[in-house]
């Protein structure tokens, strides 16, 4: 066990060195971590574009459950995106950098559409969910235009 | 925009093929998503451990939110590990399909740990959290042991 929490502590002390405002101990990291978070995310939000499409039948409350991680999952990756891991193995363009106020707001605009889409989903109204999901699609979509290599 | 849209459906109508309950593709999904999902985790319990360890002072606000995430996430892995994701290149041992009832309850550890970890970071309180903290990390431990390859 105390090794267990040696180990955990090694990770942290090295995350500090890093960079003062940085909260990972490598750029690597950093960009691990935020492909991480996007995988997860693309899980659940796939699992919502089966159910928009209609090749899942709609489920108000898997929906609901699935917009909620989503929503969740949206807050996570952009702290992840620190100078100095521009240069580390990523699809991220040069413009997230560049760009930092635009690819900012594309950020919020995922957050704030996936919020309306629990809000969709808890309401339990299927064409309100659809619209909804569009809405979410596009702010993935618009950032990966702008922002992601393919 | 059309086009993403029907990438998405790809990847969910795939993961209906891949069997009745499974909500992946392949098992190699599977075990991506799981190993996302404990990534996004063990960043944020990273930070915990800093504040536990005295290596990061104690914010009873950022502990918060990092235990949030933690409770969040926590949540998450299990269904990735379905029949047939045992045989993809992962570090699960065998044990998590032979002894299912004791992987859940190790599963159900950490996620009521991590319950009481948000409370304890939400009451403000320094010594809770430590306490918590080393349960929470007791949980991961203790799971890591019996059911994960070094």
């Amino acid at each position: 066990m105390k090794k267990f929490i040696m180990a955990l502590m090694a990770v942290s002390a090295a995350a500090m060195s890093f960079s003062a405002s940085a909260q990972f101990a490598k750029p690597e990291d950093a960009v691990k971590y935020r492909k991480a978070a996007f995988s997860v995310t693309a899980a659940h939000f796939g699992r919502l574009g089966a159910m928009a499409s209609g090749k899942a039948p709609f489920d108000a409350k898997v929906a609901a459950d699935n917009a909620e991680i989503v929503a969740n999952m949206a807050k996570l990756p952009w702290h992840a995106f620190g100078e100095g891991t521009e240069t580390a193995e990523t699809k991220a363009k040069p413009e997230v950098w560049k760009q930092s106020a635009k690819f900012k707001e594309a950020a919020d605009k995922l957050q704030s559409e996936s919020v309306k889409l629990v809000a969709a989903t808890k309401a339990g109204k299927e064409d309100a969910f659809k619209t909804a999901f569009q809405a979410t699609a596009g702010a993935c979509k618009s950032c990966h235009d702008d922002f992601k290599n393919k």
